[in-house]
């Protein structure tokens, strides 16, 4: 039996139980069916099809019947930009970028400032818009297509993006938006408008071309009330597409169950942390091993619980043999947490130094990236 | 006793008792004190303080003391345009030029595009960006100077106007809003955030010049909630003065009872209308008169509830002595509504065509008067 748990834009607490979320939100599994599909437009999936990291959706099925129809799609997905960028933060925008890649999308990324500043009583608009700013530059070192791809803040991009959120705001009653995200009575009213500005991105290429044009969201699946309650109810009446998503698990923390979280710090990596500190992370985290050396040797340790496999299993192995031999090996007793912690370590400085030179590095380019009114 | 009424930003409807309104808003009325304190700086009160046009004040004695300390305060009010201006909507906008000159102030002047976009279910954007750009031609027929007039619509200025707003929707939250403004959850998000933009004009120079400056608003009445629920309750959290605040009445329409209204074209004066068309408008008007010619010679009639008497009172006799005149003779029988009317009809016309001839001049120095960001 799963424990309690809870996925909501702005709380992912206990031990997810992803079949559930798909029953609770109706969406549909990504199944074999539809990953012959994709496998059509890209050739060998995506490690995270692979392994259902990405594990749910609406529409995909559509997105693929446009684009074989000659209709290309665009991507839309997000940050609430509240502090730094963590590992977990970069699983929907790898597979984003991916999906830029392989079929040619553009991608417009919003920078939720506005809604951070509502929903933090003591974060200041100059920070979190300062964060904005920090968080593209993970963005960037990516490897988005400077052309393809569009970042924008809320506060910065608002005339544009405000002309749209009144048509939908215009749309939604206090009674929808307190059914779909559970306000009561105390929120503040910066927080129930921002549904709407939230929806405005899945329209608006299709505003600014001036053409309806099929919208993908791949994110994490904590933010699915914003588009099935909001942007997928009222695109009808305002004439466009219903946009089409795809959503991924939550990285795990480094601690023991939840995700990785920025106000757990200790439980986090930053792409800002200094390699050492991201060592240290490691070496003090949780893992699904057992008490003893002796112990482990003898009945072998729990992967599926431990945050060290699944850092392996989100980003740094992604050959799948790899992956299947550390999974035995720990399972087995051949493999020692300090070992796989030690491995983790060797794959994972590397990864950050060189993120952290991409990073400074897209200082240079952002104003390719940022778009501004 | 008085019969029912209601005053809310988007209802007059009844015989408006003001007593009544000063006491169930808590706010204060313009009394001889403050009359006399105006009168040291404008010289010769403007008609519309003698007749107590404008009849009631928040913190108005405050602002002279600022101004008497040597801290000049602006001037903020604006127009939901959802239609062409009436001669009623003139009425605190022709103040508001008499406070600008006698004081030297700054104005700022909100149209409020966005508001009217959420509450009219059909009406449109572009309809309602429109009617800002038609109403502002009316503001500056009036003669403001345009080196101290900023006039502005939410939609095109919502850059500068939502990074205060949002600091105010931070401090508001849904009870607050229910209370002051009466919503129920069948209201759109739109209207829900709406508030935090009204208020935001209130600190927008203080924003803009990096200090604290004082800020009159002068206005009808029914859009105090604004600023006694919104804008002076989250001022001090801001750092902000509280806005002062001088209300007028409404002009009264030209059917029986109610405020000059819009959505009843045929009792308001549009300053778009033909001189002929105003002038049936004037000649099907309700009066104070009695049902037949010999009735009213001998009993007189009643300019107190006469739409025809008070356009005099509220714009088209200026001159008190005259004013006492119409209100005598009408009183006992000496004045017929016929003859009123036409004399009503000999200043109307003369009026309207000017600011027509004005009001076209003011499309070539409209950019003069519009700040966008």
């Amino acid at each position: 039996m799963p424990g309690d748990f809870k996925v909501t834009p702005w709380e992912v607490s206990g031990e997810v139980d992803y079949d559930r979320l798909v029953r609770d939100f109706g969406t549909s599994p990504i199944d074999d069916e539809i990953l012959e599909r994709f496998r059509q437009y890209t050739g060998d999936l995506h490690f995270m099809l692979r392994r259902k990291i990405f594990f749910s959706h609406r529409d995909l099925g559509w997105i693929l019947d446009r684009y074989a129809a000659g209709e290309n799609f665009f991507l839309y997905t997000g940050r609430g930009p509240s502090g730094h960028t963590h590992l977990g933060h970069l699983i929907p925008w790898m597979f984003t970028k991916h999906l830029q890649e392989k079929f040619g999308a553009d991608l417009y990324f919003q920078m939720t400032d506005d809604e951070k500043f509502f929903h933090d009583p003591v974060l200041s608009q100059v920070e979190t818009l300062g964060f904005s700013y920090e968080n593209a530059l993970d963005v960037i070192a990516l490897g988005f297509d400077p052309a393809k791809t569009f970042i924008f803040s809320d506060i910065e991009y608002i005339k544009t993006l405000y002309k749209i959120a009144i048509e939908v705001a215009k749309h939604v009653t206090y009674s929808t938006a307190k059914a779909v995200f559970g306000f009561d009575n105390s929120i503040n009213i910066g927080m129930i408008f921002f549904p709407a500005l939230q929806a405005a991105p899945s329209f608006l290429p299709s505003v600014l071309k001036k053409k309806n044009i099929p919208c993908l969201i791949p994110a994490a699946i904590d933010q699915d009330n914003y588009w099935r309650g909001i942007a997928r109810d009222v695109a009808p009446k305002l004439g466009f597409y219903k946009p089409a998503q795809i959503h991924s698990k939550f990285m795990p923390g480094l601690g023991k169950g939840g995700k990785m979280s920025a106000s757990q710090p200790e439980t986090a990596i930053f792409t800002t942390d200094d390699p050492e500190v991201a060592e240290k992370k490691i070496r003090n985290s949780f893992t699904g091993g057992r008490d003893t050396i002796a112990e482990q040797k003898k009945f072998g340790a729990n992967p599926d619980i431990c945050p060290i496999y699944h850092y392996y299993e989100f980003m740094l192995e992604q050959d799948d043999k790899k992956l299947k031999t550390i999974y035995e090996d720990c399972k087995g007793g051949r493999l020692m947490c300090g070992d796989d912690k030690m491995h983790l370590i060797s794959k994972l400085k590397p990864f950050l130094k060189e993120h952290q030179r991409k990073r400074e590095e897209a200082r240079k380019m952002i104003d390719k990236f940022m778009v501004k009114d």
